[in-house]
This record gives structure tokens, C-alpha cells and sequence, in this order.
């Protein structure tokens, strides 16, 4: 038994989880919000942990990032406002901004301790915050939202899990302001948990089902993000007017992609992941094409 | 610091991987071939392990087995033979033996103890070792297909990871040998570990190379399973005429599958399965349908 070794496992339930071994922790404080750690380790580069959850690793963040972005953005084609709730690393806003038509991008994060560390420890997540049409806004997501001016083209939801300071991130009154605050052909997307982990089943049904009473068009996609519980997660989209598949030109959306240099959305993905597991369409009450087998 | 629980953590790479906490070790014996364990968990239902990997867990073997018979008797449509290499546990076997045209099943595995544990522990999984139109024949795998006569409409190779035993049924001789037992219209789908996993990579490469060089068709499919390494698994599917797209027929499969009680597979994901994320083209040197990004 090795006892000098540091291990941090963050848990799906239980005693269950995975374990990643450490090299050092280079960073550990409290903020006014949560804990906010940063881990060198073993063989996922560096990882981002907020109140013990992993927000993201060096390994696989381009899979959250690039997958809470493009499908809407390449879904929209010409977006130019976008505002992103929580994502104060940056990393949300790196995708986005690879499209060139975008011309304001409101980040607000409720926690200033999230873009410092991101600034210092991870500069390849947090290059956006330099961009000169990113405007960083230290406030409550749900304070903003209620205070703002519209259209935005796109709102993305990338908040932490629904516990304390996240919780009002999943509420039906915020996902009302934030359909007042879209355009009319606007687009609202929010990372909604796991639907493989039993402990967080019920966020993928409650986020599905409030966009769906509150938008014409709600559709929920997966990807795999091997940090993250059960390595299966979900996001789910919601529309004043485009269908996520009906409405996507694949093409066009390839040729603009081109350049980008992403590493897992391409228009093959972005058709594959509105396809779910049985299931899954069960959880969230959707009979797919076929209807249930 | 709490010293008297079981946990049993299986290793991505050095001290990364998937911890679990476990009631009880309900059996521990090592055969002419591997050691072989069965776990009470604390939240996954019961495991299977061979030496020290996770064969199965009853949380989520559905994913592996659905997908591993699934999507190539869906495209057969009328499979009659099948064969297949591994999977003493009966759990490919099991879905397999759900489509009503299949005649005889032929079950290869090295490890009588493998179908004993499954036929004592796991009842659900090894429900198929009964069926009278399976033999199970307890012998190398690799033995049998070079002494075997054809015609398999379907040849499954369920190996565990590639070493010891195992390794054997990754080269391409054994797969040239499995190529010479097909019907014309005959499909070989291979498990081929996890593109996400870095030690893994090159597996997944390998086998993609293989078939492409000995098969006109091949191609490479993903499946979400959390108890595996990085929770992206892949299988690897070849043919000698029927192209798992081209000729999938969505409709006519979601009929026949109806009854089935599947929770995984549908014809949705099916189409869904075979796109593959850019990072896993490049692996596997398939530049999809919009070519790189």
C-alpha cells in the first residue's frame, strides 16, 4: 500500500467514482461562492474542480466546450449576440467565438475567483476573456437575466451541478427570463447532467420538460465526456424556431467549420447526438421516430 | 480516514480510472487462464471482473451486449449462423438469440469458469447458455475458426482486453480465419476497446486497419459505458457486401425490434453509432462524409 500519493476521486454516488491521480495541487482557496481548486495530474493535464467536482480537465474539455457551442451556433449560422451564464473559465466562449460573425459575447459568472485561476492556470481555456467583443460581468446569472436588455441570438447555460449557487441556473422562472431575453429566432442551451447516473436522472427530465413547456422546439443531445459521471452527458436545446435537425444544413455548416480546428463536433456528430438510447427517450418522455421499441 | 472498505478501482492508465465501492467479494478463483471475481457493489448491481478488468457490471451491460449483436443482425435482418469467440458469460448471446430467424449459435469460449460464475451469479446475463439453439464449445477461439467449416451469417468477437488470452483474437490472421467462415453476405463485428483511452489508441487503430484490409467494408462504431475505460467503447464492423448505412434498413428494423425490450439500441442510434467524432477519424484515418475539419 502506497500512502504518499495523492488521489482525487469525485464521486457519482456512494463510494463510486473516478479516481485521478495527482502530481500536486497548485491551487486550493475558498472564494465567497465555493471551494476552487486546481490539480495537476497524472495523465489528464490540468483539472478544474469547484466544490469538489471537476469542472473541467485539459484531456477532454474540448468535448463540453466545443458541444455546449457549436450545435446551436452551426444551427444558427449567423449568430452575432450571444450571452453565457456561468462558464467563467472561458472555455464556452473560446467555441463561440470562433464564429466570426459574433459580435458581443456577455460572460457572467457569479464568482471572480473562477476567471483569475482560469487566467493563470489554464490560458488555452481562458484565451477568450481577452477578446475584445467578450464583456466579462461579475453577477448573480439570475440577476442579469432579469435585468437585461434583448435579442440575444444565442443563451447557453453552463453552470456548475444544480446545488447551492447553481440551483436557480435550473429553475423554470430563469428559463422564462431567459426565452424574453431571445431573439425570435433565437436559441437557449444548457448543460443538463447525466442521464446514466441515477442521481442526477431527474435534472435531465426537469431541464427537458421545462424548455419544452416554454419553447415550441426542445431537444436534448448527448456527448462523451469521459470526466464527467458515467463519462455519458447530456445538453439540452431549446428554440423559438429552428429544429436542431430539420433546420440544419450540414454543408454549410461544414464548409464554415473548416479552420476551426475542432477536435469532436463535425455536422456527423451534430445529427448523431440528438439520437438517444431508448433509455433515455423514455426519461424524458420522447418516443423518437420509431416510437418505443 | 475510513480503512475497513472494500473498493475495487480499475486503472485507465497508472492511478486514473473508475472506483468502486463494493458490498461484498461474492467469489474469487483464479482459472487455468485469468482470475475471476464477482462483486456485490454498492450501486452498480453485481461485476464480473477477469484479472482485474470489469467484464461487465448489471448497471450497464445492456449498452455493451445490445450493441455488440444489435447493429449487425439489424442489418442482416434474416441472420441464421452466428458465431461467437468469447462472451462465456452468454450476454452477447442473449441479444443475439432475441432475433427468431437465428438456427444454431455457436458459443467459443477458453474459460469453462466463465459460464459457471455467469450460469451461478448471473442469472439475466447467462439466461441464453439454455437455449437449445446455442452449443457452447469450451476451447480456443482461435482453434476453432481455423478448424471451422462456414457459413456464419454473423461472427461476433467478444474478447476481453488484448493481452494474454485475449491476444490472440486481435491479429490479423485470426480475422482472415473468421473472414473465410462468412456467408456472402456475412458480417464480423469485433469489440475494439475505448478511442478516448490513450493506451487504448492504438487497439482501436489496429483492428479498423485490419478490416479495412481484408473486408471492402468496414467501419468503426461507439457506445456510451460507463463502467468501461473512459465510458466510450468502440466496435469495430465488417462486411462482405451489406454497408452498415447504406443498407440499413431503419424501418423494418424498428419493427422487428419491437417486442424486444431493449433499452440501448434503436434505429435512431443505430445511424447515430456510426458518426464518429473528429479526433476518432483521425485515429482511424476515415475522413466522413465532410472530409477534416
Amino acid at each position: 500500500v502506497v500512502r504518499s500519493q495523492l488521489q482525487f476521486t469525485e464521486y457519482w454516488q456512494g463510494r463510486t467514482g473516478l479516481s485521478i491521480g495527482l502530481r500536486e495541487v497548485l491551487y486550493s482557496e475558498t472564494s465567497a461562492f465555493q471551494r476552487v481548486e486546481v490539480f495537476e495530474t497524472d495523465i489528464l493535464g490540468r483539472a478544474l474542480a469547484l466544490d469538489g467536482a471537476v469542472m473541467f480537465t485539459e484531456f477532454d474539455e474540448f468535448v463540453y466546450h466545443e458541444m455546449i457551442a457549436h450545435p446551436a451556433l452551426s444551427l444558427l449560422h449567423d449568430a452575432r449576440r450571444v450571452l453565457i451564464i456561468g462558464g467563467g473559465d472561458g472555455g464556452a466562449a473560446r467555441e463561440a467565438l470562433r464564429h466570426p460573425d459574433i459580435e458581443t459575447l456577455d460572460l457572467v459568472d457569479i464568482d471572480e475567483m473562477v476567471a483569475e485561476v482560469a487566467r493563470r492556470f489554464f490560458p488555452n481555456v481562458s484565451s477568450s476573456l481577452s477578446d475584445p467583443r467578450l464583456a466579462l460581468h461579475i453577477q448573480d446569472g439570475r440577476a442579469f437575466v432579469e435585468e437585461a436588455k434583448g435579442d440575444y441570438d444565442l443563451i447557453v447555460v453552463d453552470s456548475t451541478d444544480p446545488f447551492g449557487v447553481a440551483e436557480a441556473l435550473f429553475s423554470r422562472g430563469f428559463y422564462e427570463s431567459c426565452r424574453r431575453l431571445l431573439a425570435p429566432k433565437g436559441i437557449l442551451v444548457a448543460q443538463s447532467e447525466s442521464p446514466f447516473d441515477p442521481s442526477q436522472r431527474d435534472v435531465v427530465e426537469k431541464v427537458s420538460r421545462s424548455f419544452r413547456e416554454i419553447f415550441p422546439i426542445a431537444a436534448t443531445y448527448l456527448a462523451f465526456i469521459p470526466t464527467y459521471a458515467t463519462g455519458m452527458w447530456s445538453f439540452t436545446l431549446a428554440s423559438k424556431r429552428l429544429h436542431p435537425l430539420r433546420d440544419y444544413d450540414g454543408e454549410g455548416a461544414g464548409k464554415r467549420l473548416k479552420g476551426f480546428g475542432l477536435k469532436y463536433y463535425n455536422p456527423e456528430i451534430h445529427r448523431a447526438a440528438f439520437a438517444l438510447p431508448t433509455f433515455v427517450r423514455h426519461l424524458i418522455s420522447d418516443p423518437g421516430d420509431e416510437g418505443y421499441a
